[in-house]
């Protein structure tokens, strides 16, 4: 109660801005000067993409997400399947099983009955695939002009594995940084929606769930930490795993898949695609001596054909990214400062 | 993938509406026609406040909620301590004892860093006096005119001990039907606000967590149904148990306390204050060789000093709620039709 009296600390900006919301820099500053100093405890001060908690004992993983994509329809998916497909992930980047869901709805008058039916279709049909039960949920209605056709959240739990000990704290010098795919595609699938960009076929989000192929990498060999990099995209993940390690991070440019049409679209935006989100794609971080295994268990999974290594973890420039470029240079790698692309998940 | 191709249930509108988030008919017909059919599983069609799952060997409960009240301050409270009361008691609902929560925040563009600041001190001071901890978050930003402020979600873990077993289709002809305190403070709360109700004294939100009281009441006896009567009010609580459970209910209107500055501001507002949310009241139903110890467990809490028995379960007209009404008259409560008290939680 004496917390409730204390002043509110001091952020560079006196009200929320679009920026908060985008994963980088101000979202960043947002949830350590305010969210983590309110709840204040080493769960939540964990900063893990869900909480690993212990219960029955046993141990499990609880994870929320709300999703407030624009638009609710987009090539490769909707906001219901990315609603399932994000939670399930972040419960499989800490290792664990995903096994229920919730889904909260937030809806807007006038919301067509049929959208509303396409959404829930979408998500059983991402819950059947990745194999999880949607188990409890919620309906609320807000007035038109209050919110924006959908917002969506879900939470998830799942059963971590006893030997199974993931980690944003975890990467140490040596360890090989693995990608599972080719980067961008969220978030220049919805992008180019926004926008009008025409393309021969349209950009597909790579909304996915990610549970499966950990399982089998999990198999593969032991993992120090698992990301998947949405909001923020390859380069924030990169710099909060630097920051929670301790350690210093290099990657190479060359080595790091995109498909040509998304890169084709980052450029026509004038956007760098290290920082554009993903939602089925993942990093993983390993010993050198089980990258080989890991890496051969990803490739053989659908989800993981175009799986490679694109860096290394350095006890140099602790806490910063470096990336060699195409060209041969060395560039820092930073946060996302500002916003970038708001509301994409 | 089959089951995206049929076609959307007809609803009686073809749009979402606000009545459709008002926890009466029409949220029923939502959750009944969409929702329910969407997702298809035993465990959501149990329709509890939570879902009850087993989990490492023994059983917990999971629920979500999400909150849009309007206005985000009011006396008594604020969108914080009632988002993480509302799970809690939803959890208490299940018979369980609630253990961890997420919390999941949506904010407009432009929301006062101080006014963010006091929500989340009210939700850490509320989860203290619960005695749950908040382990997991999300934060998003949604642009001026897209959202309403704040929107917070707030999803719960709690345990379920062995021996108990609560559940809405659980209630039984016989059983006497319980009620902690006072009815329709949390709405009349918000609405003398938005209506610009002058009192003496502001009718203050009964917002409380609820869990030790129910604590306490399974240790004075074995109990039937818990419910917390939110959305809809008393009213639509005890209809849904009542066709839950496909029994009839019997209520004795002047057994049902309400504080007469509440009573007076319905009267004005023209509200039925058995439509009335409440947010610190919970129903029981315990069976009559129960009901004494169960009663006097709750009058002992500070939370359940003017717990009373309001009326009972019979075997006629399964499915219908007869209250008899201080006129000495019988009158069929129906379940709250249409939109009464939109984003009052």
């Amino acid at each position: 109660m004496i917390f409730s009296a204390c002043p509110a600390p001091i952020l560079d900006h006196k009200t929320v801005v679009l920026g908060h919301g985008s994963g980088g820099k101000l979202t960043h500053q947002l949830i350590q000067k305010m969210i983590v100093p309110a709840f204040q405890n080493p769960i939540l001060e964990a900063q893990h993409d869900g909480a690993i908690l212990p219960m029955n004992g046993g141990r499990i993983a609880f994870s929320t997400d709300s999703y407030i994509v624009h638009p609710i329809f987009f090539p490769g998916g909707n906001i219901g399947d990315l609603a399932v497909n994000g939670t399930v992930n972040d419960l499989a980047m800490c290792g664990a099983k995903p096994q229920y869901l919730s889904a909260s709805l937030i809806i807007e008058e006038g919301l067509p009955m049929d959208d509303l039916w396409q959404v829930l279709s979408s998500m059983r049909a991402a819950a059947e695939r990745a194999g999880v039960t949607l188990v409890t949920g919620d309906t609320k209605v807000v007035d038109r002009g209050k919110g924006d056709k959908l917002f969506i959240n879900t939470s998830g739990i799942g059963v971590v594995r006893a030997d199974v000990n993931i980690d944003p704290t975890l990467a140490a010098p040596g360890d090989l940084i693995l990608l599972s795919g080719s980067i961008a595609s969220h978030g220049m699938a919805i992008m180019s929606v926004r926008e009008g960009l025409e393309f021969e076929t349209p950009i597909e989000s790579d909304s996915a769930p990610l549970n499966s192929l950990v399982e089998r990498m999990l198999e593969g060999g032991s993992i120090h930490v698992l990301r998947d990099p949405t909001r923020g995209g390859v380069a924030s993940a990169l710099n909060e795993i630097a920051e929670q390690s301790r350690v210093g991070i290099r990657i190479d440019e060359s080595r790091i898949p995109i498909r040509a049409d998304v890169q084709g679209a980052c450029e026509i935006l004038g956007l760098d695609p290290l920082y554009v989100a993903n939602e089925g794609k993942l990093l993983a971080f390993v010993p050198p001596d089980q990258a080989e295994r890991v890496l051969a268990a990803m490739r053989a999974h659908p989800q993981g054909t175009e799986s490679t290594i694109i860096g290394e973890v350095v006890t140099d420039h602790p806490q910063i990214v470096v990336m060699r470029t195409r060209i041969g240079g060395n560039r820092i790698v930073d946060m996302l400062s500002g916003e970038q692309l708001p509301r994409i998940c």
